[in-house]
């Protein structure tokens, strides 16, 4: 069996693709997750960014073990710098660094000569290796480049250090016949290319970002690079999870082995969904909520007389249950961490007693609790210390788009009401929010979703709120009352606001540009 | 340039994979745009599933000019007597019947043998060809057959005067490699398939069916099969509007053309969106709010350089508009007719008064009016008659999950009021509906979403209610206010259940086995 690395990019390319503002627990739960689903790199972040994803970087880099931590840097001295900076702590660190290969970018966007591209690339790869022996290089567009260019600038950056060699389709604009034809020229004509790894890394415009990765796969690349759920720039990255479930499904057939945990694969799903703000659609191969179901009559009757008639993968692989348990206020503590842990949730006894206050009151107002319930309240309950708290709310209307709220908060300790006017009763609760709290943010989306069936649905509330400098934070709240769910969601989000403006500021939306400080200027 | 056939499934794969019910308003308003988008083949239905199915399979086949209409049968002759039934006045009618070919769906789930299998397929073929020229045959689960077998059908089934034959992978389990190794057997051992059109369907469980679906293109295939928004059983069918752009972008390189107007994809998918109920994701490529949009300060700083250092496909080409134009209450008649028709909305000059009454009742809450406000807008707009109306809403909450509602309707001319109590406003809203309306329905699902920003979001709410029979239907409603939207939306569903209730009876999620009456057992 031949070892595929996995390379995951969630928290950098994903991230980025956004506009949103992930702060550093966040990404740790994240990271964290990642390491149990067992990738073997993390990239974390882009440090040369901001000062604030410099400092996550670090505090990533020296959280995490047992995994490569890989900062992203341009081929640009200070890039590097800050990259080696932030993985100082690391146990494994990964310099990623590269530049633009294609026509197109060379002479639009960077202005430079091809020779002045190739320069800068070994410059780039020589200074990375001062600071650390894993240097991965990235060739921008690599896919629209002149082959014998793009072997040209491989050669040189692997006899210049570089330990693994990234040849992406930044734009999507392959098949998986060409992309597999550029990975077998790099792998015929690149002399040294058996002293790297060679990567792959695609995206998704259009819809064959998949099929090209394991393309690339076949033809010899030995990492992938992805996302969970697919996330990521315009229509997104590589899906990590349909390339692992992929190769798992025929494994013996191509021969490769991830070291992944596919039994994590839909938690992991779940908690990028959440903390994002991005939802999984419904029909996303392997982990959306229909992937295992079957709706026509004539499949119905297959799978019961016959799994494999309509099902290639068993859901159980993927970390879906496949007993449905519906708990109740009778439900005692045992069931509850039992169903719990089978959801793939394992927590101290602590927080579990915590929860399972929450959980009785929950049982009590909506009766039946299904999975979905358990998932959006575990999901839900924030672990860590929470400076504002909502007492009560209520609301009157009268009339369309016209309503009053009065709500009453716990902010730092003091208890606080005000009350507000607004179109309608979601808008008039965030107003009167803002009276107490009075952060400047404007609210940018808000979607509600019932997350089961039931007597009382279960509402999840995401709002997100666009801070004063410029940046995006997710908030998420869950009640049976979509106006309460409202209110914490957007609490929620301004507990994250306050939090991050006492970190180290972040100047987000500005525009990074590549021409300035190549090497080759300086 | 090869011609390459476009078969539309979104109105038989797509629906019945939703376990919902469109009415036949809703069928003829998406089927009107994928004749405007150009499709050769619209799948319209499973005739023999229901009487209700039959009658809207009837009307569209009445309805619909220029375009080849089809049923769907299995191998057994009670369906494609219905088949032909609700065809019989359309001006291209074709009738697809099939039946499995692969061991594990021949003896576990038909409990027949290949030369049974065989036999009923040319006795459905034929007994097809009674009623009309063109007959499709499906051979379920192809991928999965046994090669020799899968030919010796296909011969046998085009000697019976198949005129299209359908080797789909019904599970999703292919690799493009492999669909294509099929289709080239296919068309090198099945000796008179010169005489027929090869046609793939694929399934998107591994994230592969738009490369799958090129590679079977690429080797041959003359038809393609899919749905608008990869909307379908599981994880979904193979996305129309990702292989059509997929071979748009390098069309002169693969030498096929469709006969699609590519502008027409966005509307169509927004409108397919918003009858199904099921979003688009904001990362589906060619038609997610994301797909044209970039994050990234690099790629930010690239595009605005050269627009291709980070796009293959001019968004304009898709039917998404360049420039941005922001309405308000001050926008004239003229301004909002040009943007609406840019928008690609084209109406009677009657619609488009009413319509513009309601914008400027819109403007004056919100403000701005962007394009995202005006598609949810003439989408919410709702065409044909409505015998429920909202006059009036308010609410009263007290503290948390404890709400009351008084709403006034007006229902089928008469003007009533009542009130009552629930968990949340929204809660509280349905239950006094429930009270004036009386419709024995369940709420199943709720979603929430903002549809753009400004000063004040327009919230767009979809409920799911599930009728007394069992089946599905969507309801969907806009406002400023979420309650509002809510009410809207819960209204528009009811409505919809008491037309059904005056059409034909559709007994819905019965279970169809494929065993009973295949021709050979008759």
């Amino acid at each position: 069996m031949r070892k595929l690395y996995v390379f995951d990019t969630t928290l950098r390319d994903g991230e980025q693709s956004l506009g949103i503002t992930l702060n550093v627990h966040e990404k740790i739960e994240v990271a964290k997750q990642l390491v149990k689903l067992g990738v073997d790199v993390i990239e974390a972040g882009f440090p040369a960014s901001s000062p604030g994803d410099l400092e996550s970087v670090r505090t990533l880099a020296r959280e995490l073990k047992g995994v490569i931590v890989c900062g992203l840097s341009r081929a640009v001295e200070h890039d590097i710098d800050s990259c080696a900076e932030s993985l100082r702590e690391a146990e494994y660190p990964r310099i990623h660094t590269g530049i633009a290969v294609s026509p197109v970018h060379m002479a639009q966007k960077l202005k430079l000569s091809p020779d002045q591209v190739l320069e800068a690339s070994v410059a780039a790869v020589k200074h990375a290796k001062k600071y650390v022996g894993d240097v991965e290089f990235y060739a921008e567009d690599a896919f629209r480049s002149e082959l014998t260019f793009l072997a040209k600038v491989l050669e040189k950056v692997i006899e210049a250090g570089a330990t693994v060699v990234n040849i992406p389709d930044t734009v999507g604009y392959a098949t998986p016949w060409e992309y597999a034809e550029m990975v077998t020229y790099v792998m015929n004509h690149v002399g040294n290319i058996g002293r790297a790894v060679l990567s792959i890394h695609c995206h998704n415009d259009l819809g064959m970002a998949t099929a090209n990765s394991l393309a690339g796969i076949m033809a010899g690349a030995g990492q992938v690079e992805g996302t969970i759920n697919g996330i990521g720039e315009r229509a997104g990255n590589t899906s990590l999870e349909e390339v692992i479930m992929a190769i798992y499904t025929q494994r013996s057939r191509y021969g490769i082995d991830t070291g992944v945990n596919t039994r994590e694969i839909s938690a992991t799903s779940r908690l990028v969904s959440r903390i994002t703000g991005v939802p999984v659609p419904a029909h996303k191969a392997i982990v959306g909520s229909n992937a295992f179901m079957h709706a026509s009559g004539i499949h119905q009757d297959g799978v019961l007389k016959e799994r494999t008639t309509y099902e290639i993968i068993n859901p159980e692989v993927v970390g879906v249950p496949k007993n449905r348990i519906v708990l109740s206020a009778r439900s005692g503590r045992h069931a509850f961490r039992h169903r719990l842990l089978e959801l793939g949730y394992n927590m101290e006894q602590e927080r579990l007693e915590t929860l399972y206050q929450g959980f009785l009151q929950l049982a009590d107002q909506k009766g039946e609790i299904f999975d979905q319930d358990l998932h959006a309240f575990v999901g839900g309950s924030v672990s860590e210390e929470n400076n504002i708290s909502i007492k009560q709310i209520s609301v009157t209307t009268a009339g369309a788009s016209s309503a009053t709220a009065t709500i009453t908060l716990e902010l730092d300790g003091d208890t606080m009401t005000d009350a507000a006017c607004g179109n309608g009763p979601v808008d008039a609760v965030i107003r009167a929010i803002d009276r107490l709290v009075g952060e400047p943010v404007t609210l940018e989306d808000y979607t509600l979703q019932s997350v089961s069936r039931g007597k009382e649905a279960l509402g999840e509330a995401t709002v997100k709120v666009r801070c004063d400098d410029g940046g995006l934070v997710v908030g998420r709240g869950i009640s049976t009352d979509v106006i309460e769910a409202s209110a914490r969601a957007y609490v929620n989000a301004l507990v994250k606001v306050k939090k991050m403006a006492d970190q180290i500021d972040r100047p987000a939306g500005d525009i990074i540009t590549d021409e300035v400080t190549v090497f080759t200027r300086q």
